[in-house]
């Protein structure tokens, strides 16, 4: 299996989503300099990822069939067959996630809810059962669950992650605004607020100063 | 003002969480070794980042100090000034945001939020008042907000860019799960959901068959 960097995996949802705007505007087809013009990227650079996911090279002067590259996308994206989930944690951000219409174009099906709350467990809340955290191992097991998604204060994120790695689940969607320690034959993504609005911040700054320059 | 990639901004909100987390269990120094070994990145990498952000420069055996490498960044960061933001539309994912604790350690005030819902045109949720979309010029201009968080459908997230841009912010941080265009003057930050699934989907399937390997 070929093995691609965070960066240019990133770029492929973003092909996804523009390719889905265009099949809904009852577009056919499209080249790959339509698509690098729109979304920025240079020519080599989409018809290089492209090849990677599919093998619909086109037709000269029509271009690629736009509904045989979202296919080929939504199966290279895992969107295509369904990943059974947990999220642990059904806090404002937890509830949020348990019921994000998005998930379920990405193929993710959330399965149940975990918290430590007792007013919480026990309660269907998104449609969603709420399990204790004593649950966990099993529901994992039943439901053949691979993907925690972890929406924890930081102060019991580790300790959560703990748990889910010995109930089996491999991989932790970590939506806590810490660094977790994952043993070997777990895999981790963080979704960092933080670094996006550091990301942000820099760039209004930036944009600021270069319209009004400082004269020294 | 120097100009810094995504990527190496992405990592000053990690230095600054394992700081956070380091002068919370008491320690004074660290080391550049010690934060390298403790996040994943060369030696080399961490001294050329923060001698970016920061005149400490440690002193020998000691290193460099906790709290004033913590000060250094969250200036940096921008977390130590008061960013006055908007959230334009207060569904499920919004309300999360409408109150994320974190957001009070990174400078970033929601000071309104804004939605098209009659029923939620007045009301206070998470302590901050919904207006109506059509007050957002004001509300922009007498709270002088720099940030807009958008958290609105899909199909609706261009329409607001568009007001919110003609109303004076000046940095969009897009929490809808798709592609918006800005004016000029105007920047954006995409928080991609569907990107950092990807990336987990990706890595995940990578190490399940590194661990059952397929007899061709």
């Amino acid at each position: 299996m070929k093995t691609y960097s965070n960066h240019q995996l990133q770029r492929y949802p973003i092909y996804l989503n523009y390719l889905r705007e265009l099949f809904d505007s009852g577009s056919e087809y499209v080249s790959s300099p339509q698509i690098a013009e729109k979304l920025g990227y240079s020519e080599e650079q989409v018809r290089k990822d492209l090849a990677n996911v599919s093998h619909e090279s086109g037709r000269p002067k029509k271009g690629r069939s736009v509904r045989q590259l979202i296919r080929d996308l939504e199966i290279f994206l895992g969107y295509r067959g369904s990943s059974p989930a947990v999220l642990i944690g059904c806090g404002r951000l937890g509830r949020a996630l348990l019921n994000y219409p998005a998930f379920e174009s990405m193929g993710l099906e959330i399965k149940a809810g975990f918290d430590v709350d007792p007013e919480l467990v026990g309660k269907t809340i998104e449609g969603k059962r709420i399990y204790p955290m004593s649950e966990l191992g099993r529901v994992i097991r039943e439901k053949k669950v691979m993907i925690a998604i972890v929406a924890v204060p930081v102060d019991y994120a580790q300790e959560v992650v703990n748990l889910i790695a010995s109930a089996g689940a491999k991989a932790i969607w970590n939506f806590a605004p810490t660094l977790i320690d994952v043993p070997e034959g777990v895999v981790v993504e963080n979704v960092d607020l933080a670094s996006s609005l550091a990301v942000l911040n820099h760039r209004l700054n930036r944009m600021l100063e270069s319209s009004h320059p400082r004269i020294d």
